[in-house]
C-alpha cells in the first residue's frame, strides 16, 4: 500500500477548553475533511487552562501533543503560528496582544472586549503588529447568513428598511447559576456580551452600521450583578430602523437567535433553531406568492462543497469550520479577513453599541454612536 | 310545516359600509347561527355613507332595511338601539358621542380618536351617558388570544418578563396608493393608529398597562403625509420589558400580527397569518420539552362552541361575531364590556401610548406615560 | 331613509340541522354579503329532522320560516328551488332522488351513496330529470385546493408522479361513542366513507382517475361495527402513483386532510388545518429555491373577492358559502357544476373507488377499477 | 509545557471514499473530541478504492496513513481491526465476508446486499465468524429516532396503531445522470435498495417487523433501468398498518425521510430535513394540547453529551459519529450491537421486505413475508 503525501502545516495554540475551546478543536480536525485542499492544515501543539487536569483531559481529548496552565509558554511556543483565544472575556485583551506582539496570527473569541474602550485597546494593538485577526463572530459561518449576505450584496433585495434582530435563550433561571458568565470582572456584562453583541454584529454584516438607538437594560433575578436581557431600538445609517433584543429568560427559546430584512424587493427571516433554512420573499409577481423555505444546501450555496449532497444538513458545530478554513485562508494567502469574516475593528464596533446601549438605559434617552479610527 | 319563533331583536345602525362595515355587517348575520339563543337578535335597520350609489349598494348587499347618506338620520332613528361606526378615524368622534347621547350603545372601530385628546373626549362624554360602549380591537376575539389571556389569568404564565408584538403588513409600497389611510386629518396617523394601536392594546390586555417606551417613527416613501413605520421599546407597569412594532412595509408579511411573551412558568407565542394556532411552551419537565402548537378549536376552548367541532377552524371574519354577540350579551344582561371586550377606556389608553410613540420620536428620550381617568 | 331593493331568490329546503345542516345553513346566510350581486338570493324556506324540539330549535337558530319532521313536506313545497340533503347516508338516497323527481336542484353531502350500486343509482335517476346536482364534497372549494388545480389546469406542474394524501381525525378512541356514524346500516362504513371519500374526490379533482388501487382496512376498537383506518396504493390513469390513506385513530392530528402532488416542474402540499396555505416548489432555477407558503388570500386568488383584503385568512365554514355560490350560479345561468364543483357521478366514481378499496383489502389483490356511465 | 496520553486504539481500514467514505471517515476522526473517553480511539490505517489518484488523494484528506486499489490488501493488514465497507452495494458481500472471515470487525453501508439471497448469505457467513457486525443504518442514530424509540419503549405511545413513512428525494429527473445507483448490476435496484430500504429498517426499529404488504414499483424516466418510486401499503405483525414509500422524483423534497406513528397514547412525527425536531403529541388531557416541537439538544437527549448546549443543532454527518461510536463500545466492551444498532439481521430483514416489495408490484397481490434465520 501506498503512503500519503499531506499538505502544509500550521501550528495552533488554544486558551480555553471549555464550550469554545472544544468548537474551535473539532474545527480545526476537520479543516482537512471539509474543505480539499486545505490552504494550511492545523496541527494542534498546546492548549493551555487554569485546572491542570482538566486542560491535560483537554489536549488528549482534542488532539493537542502538549498542554499548559500558563498561556504565556503558548505565546512563546515558536511553532505556533496561530493563537487562538477561547478565553473568559477578561483574558481576552493581554493575551492576545501579546500573541499578536509575537508575531502569532489571532482569533478572539467574542466580544472583543468588555468595554468598547478594551474592545479598542485590543483592535488598535494587534492591528499595527500586521497579523491576520478575526474575532468569533461564527454566525456569519452559517451557510443561510451567508447567503443572506450574497443575496443582499447582489441588490436583491433593493433598499433596506427594516433589520429585526432578537437572540433568545431561557438558560438563566436559577439564581444560584454560578459560572464566569454570571461575574461582572470576569464578563463585563450579561446577556450584552453573550447575546447582544452576536445580534449587532450580524445587523452590520447585513445593514450596515448603527447610527443612533435608544433601549432598556434589565436584570429580573434578584441577586444577579449581570443583565438579563436588553431591548432596543437602532437606527441604521442607511435610513433602516429596526429592533435588537437579547434575553437569557425566554421560555421555550433554547437557542433562537432570529432575524428578518425587510427590503423593497425582496425579505428574509431566520432562526438560528432551524440554521439550515432561510426564509426568502420576493416581490416576483408570481401568483404562487410566498416565503420559500430555503433549505441551504444546495450545490450553488455557501460551504455546501465542504460536506454533503442537497438536503443533508450541517449543525451548529459546522460553522466553526468554516470560520476557521476562512481565517487558514487569509492566513496562506495573504487575504483581508473582511468583509465576510470579523476582524477586530468589527469587534470594536460591537463593542461601541453595546455601550451606547448600556448608556441609553441609564440616561433615558436616545444615544448618537460614533466609531473611533486607527 | 310549523311557523318559527324568534328571539327578542336589537336595531342597529352603521356607519360606513366598506372594510369594517362589511365585517361587522355580516358578524351581525351570523350571531343566531353561532351563538344560540343570542342575547338579541340585531336587526339590521340603517345603514349611513356618503356615496349614493355605494350605500344603497352596500344595503342590499348587507341587507339593512334603509341607507341614507346622512349619519344623523341614523343616530335620530329610535328603532335603532346599537350605533356601529366603522367609518374613517375623522368620524368616529362626533356621531359616535351624538349616538350615546341619543341613548344607543356604540361600538366604535379602532382608533377610537386620532388623538389621546380626541379619544379621551369621545370616551368621558360617552361615558357619562350610561350607554354600554365597546371600542372595535378584535383581535381580543380570537380564540388564541382569548386562550392566551385565560391562561395568563390562571397563573399558567408566572411572572411575566417579556412581551414582543409587531404588525407588519406590506401594501404601502406604492407611493400613489390614495385613500383615507393616507390623508392625515381623516386617519389622524399611519401604521400608528392603523396597526401599532392593535399591538398596543393586545399588550395591554395580556400584560398590562405601558409606562413608559422610547420609540421611532419613520415614514419611508417620499411624498407620504403618515407614517410607514414604527418601533419601540416599551417598560410595563409590572415590570416587564418589550417591543411594539408596526411597518406596512414588511415585504411577504401580509397580516402579520406576530406576538411572544415570556413568563418564569411559560411561554406563548402567535402569529395572525395563523390565527388558530397558539404555541404555548410549559416548563413542565416533560422529558420531550418544545413548544405545543395548539389549534385552537377543542371543545373546552373560548368560542368554539359558536363553530364546528375540533380541528375545523374559524377566518378572522369570524372574530367580529364573537365581539359583536360580547356586546349584545353586556346589553341584554347589562354586564360589563371589560375585561374581555375593550371600553372606550381602553381606546383611550391606547391612544395615549400611541401619542407617547410620536413624542419619543420627536423628542429622543424615553417617555414616561401617564393616564388621565375620568 | 331609501329603502333597499333586493336579488332575485330561490327557496331552500334542508333536510338535516346537525354538523352539515349548520354549515350549509351558515352559507346561505352569507352567500350575499360574499358574492354581490349573488346569483340567487337564497330565501330559507324550511327544515326537515326528525326530532321535534331540535328541528324546531334549529328552524329558528338558522332563519328558517318552517320546520317539519317528515322530509316529504319539503320536497312537496312548490317554493322551494333547491333541496339541501345534509341527513345521515342513510338519507341520501331515497329525499334526494324525490326532491330531484319534483323538479328541485339538489344538494347532497358525501358520501352520495353508501355503496356504489347506491350512489350509481342515484346519480342515474337525478339525471335524467334534468336538474342541477351537486354533491358535497366542499373541499374542492378551499381556495387553495381551487388554487392547486388552476396551477396544474395551467400545466405549471409538468407530468405529475405522485399523489399522496391521507385524512387523519383522532376522534374515535373511545369504544363507547354512539353516533349514527358507528351504525353501518346508516353510515354504510367507517373511515372510508366519512374521511376517505374526500381524498378519492380531491385526488381526482386533482390528478385524474384512479385506475387501480391495493388497499387494507381495519377496525382497532373492539366492538366496532365500521372501519377505523384504511391504508391504500393507488395507480391513476395519468400513470401517477400514490397512496390514500384514512383514519380516525391518528392521535394529535385533529382535521389533517394532507396531500402532496409531485410532478415534473412543481411540487405541491397542503393541510387543511393550516387551509389557508398552498405550499409551492417551482424548479424555477432560483439560486434561493424552496417551497413558498402561498397564504392563498391575494387579490388574485380563488375566492378572495367574496371576502376580505389579503393576509386575513378564512375559515373551515367559508368553503360552504364559496360551495353554495357555485350552485346558484350554476342554476341562475344553467352552467355545468363540474368541473369545479363535484357532480352526482364524481359522488358515484367516488364510490367505485371505496368499493375497491374494501374489495382489495378483503381478497389481498390488487383491483383495477371500473366506472359505469349513464 | 506537559506532553499527552493518548487512549487506545483500533486500526481502522476503509472500503470507498465517495459520500459514505467521506461521512465514516470524519466521523472516525470525531470519536474523540465527541464521546470522551472513546471506547477506542480509530486510527486511519488505510483506504481502498478504484482510481488510484482519487483514492490517493482521499487518503490524504481523510487521513488516513496508506492506500491501495485493492481492497483484499486492506483485509490482509493485521494492523487493522475494523473494516468498513462503503462501496457500492455489488462490493458488499465478497470484501464484508472475506474480512470477518479475517477476523476483522465488520461496518457495511446499506442494502446489506442487492436481494434477500444476497443479505443473508452476507450475514450468515460473517455472523459464524463471532465478529462485530453493524449495516449502516445512520438514522437510528438520530438523536431525534434515538429518542422516539425511548419513548416507545417507556411505553409513551400505547399501542401502536399507524406508521406512515416516506423517504423523498428529487435528484433523479435527469435522464443522462450516470453514476453506479442508476446500474443494476452495481445498485441492484433504484429508489428501492436507496431510500425505502431506510424506510423499512426505521419502521423495524420502532414499531416491529412487516408481516404482510402490497405495492407499486415504478420507473418514470424513460431508458432508466432502475426504479424510481415505489408505494407500498404494510401490515405490522403488532396489527399496525401504515405505508411505506420512496421516490427521487419528489420535486422540492431534498431529503425528506418523514415518518409519523399514532399510538393509543402519544403520537410522533419526524422529517430529516428538520432532523433536530421530533413532533410529540401526548394525550394528557392539557387544556392547551397540541404537538409539541422538541428540539432535540436538551441535556436529558440522546448523544447530546457528545456536542453542545442545549439549543445548538447537530448535522446530518454528525449521525455516523454516534454511529461508529456504537460499534466501538461494543467491540471494545463486547456488547451487542442491536438493538439500538443495526445487525446484519437487520439488514437482511430489511431485504426481506424490498424483496417482497417488487415481487407484489410484480404479481398484483399482498405478499405475506417470511424471515430465515441463521
Amino acid at each position: 500500500m501506498a503512503p500519503v503525501t499531506q499538505p502544509p502545516e500550521i501550528g495552533v495554540g488554544m486558551l480555553g477548553y471549555a464550550f469554545m475551546g472544544k468548537a474551535h478543536s473539532l474545527a480545526f480536525q476537520n479543516v482537512r475533511g471539509a474543505a480539499w485542499p486545505p490552504p494550511l492544515q492545523p496541527r494542534l501543539i498546546a492548549v493551555a487552562g487554569r485546572d491542570e487536569q482538566a486542560v491535560a483531559d483537554a489536549a488528549a481529548r482534542y488532539g493537542y501533543e502538549r498542554w499548559t496552565t500558563d498561556w504565556r509558554d503558548v505565546v512563546a511556543d515558536p511553532s505556533i503560528g496561530l493563537f487562538d483565544n477561547g478565553g473568559p472575556n477578561s483574558l481576552h485583551a493581554e493575551p492576545t496582544i501579546a500573541a499578536a506582539e509575537a508575531g502569532k496570527h489571532v482569533l478572539c473569541e467574542k466580544p472583543l472586549g468588555r468595554t468598547a474602550d478594551e474592545a479598542y485597546a485590543i483592535w488598535s494593538r494587534v492591528a499595527v503588529t500586521g497579523v491576520k485577526h478575526l474575532c468569533g463572530f461564527n454566525y456569519r459561518f452559517v451557510p443561510a447568513v451567508r447567503l443572506a449576505r450574497e443575496l443582499i450584496e447582489s441588490g436583491d433585495l433593493g433598499e433596506i428598511r427594516h433589520f429585526r434582530g432578537r437572540y433568545l435563550q431561557d438558560w438563566a433561571e436559577d439564581p444560584g447559576l454560578d459560572t464566569w458568565r454570571f461575574n461582572v470582572e470576569d464578563a463585563g456584562s450579561g446577556a450584552i456580551g453573550d447575546l447582544a453583541t452576536h445580534v449587532v454584529d450580524l445587523s452590520r454584516f447585513l445593514v450596515g452600521d448603527i447610527a443612533a438607538l435608544s433601549a432598556v437594560v434589565r436584570t429580573f433575578i434578584p441577586g444577579r450583578k449581570v443583565d438579563d436581557a436588553i431591548e432596543s431600538v437602532v437606527e441604521f445609517e442607511s435610513g433602516a430602523i429596526g429592533t435588537i433584543e437579547s434575553t437569557r429568560l425566554a421560555l421555550g427559546r433554547r437557542n433562537a437567535f432570529q432575524w428578518e430584512i425587510n427590503g423593497s424587493k425582496a425579505s428574509l427571516w431566520f432562526d438560528m433553531e432551524r440554521m439550515n433554512e432561510l426564509q426568502v420573499f420576493r416581490a416576483d409577481g408570481d401568483r404562487a406568492r410566498g416565503a420559500k423555505t430555503v433549505l441551504v444546501t444546495e450545490t450553488d450555496h455557501p460551504f455546501v462543497d465542504y460536506w454533503w449532497p442537497p438536503g443533508h444538513i450541517v449543525g451548529w458545530g459546522d460553522t466553526f469550520t468554516h470560520e476557521v478554513v476562512h481565517l487558514l485562508d487569509a492566513i496562506a494567502n495573504d487575504r483581508d479577513v473582511a468583509p465576510y469574516g470579523a476582524t477586530f475593528e468589527d469587534g470594536y464596533r460591537a463593542s461601541e453599541v453595546c455601550d451606547a446601549i448600556v448608556r441609553s438605559s441609564a440616561e433615558g434617552s436616545r444615544i448618537s454612536i460614533s466609531y473611533r479610527s486607527l
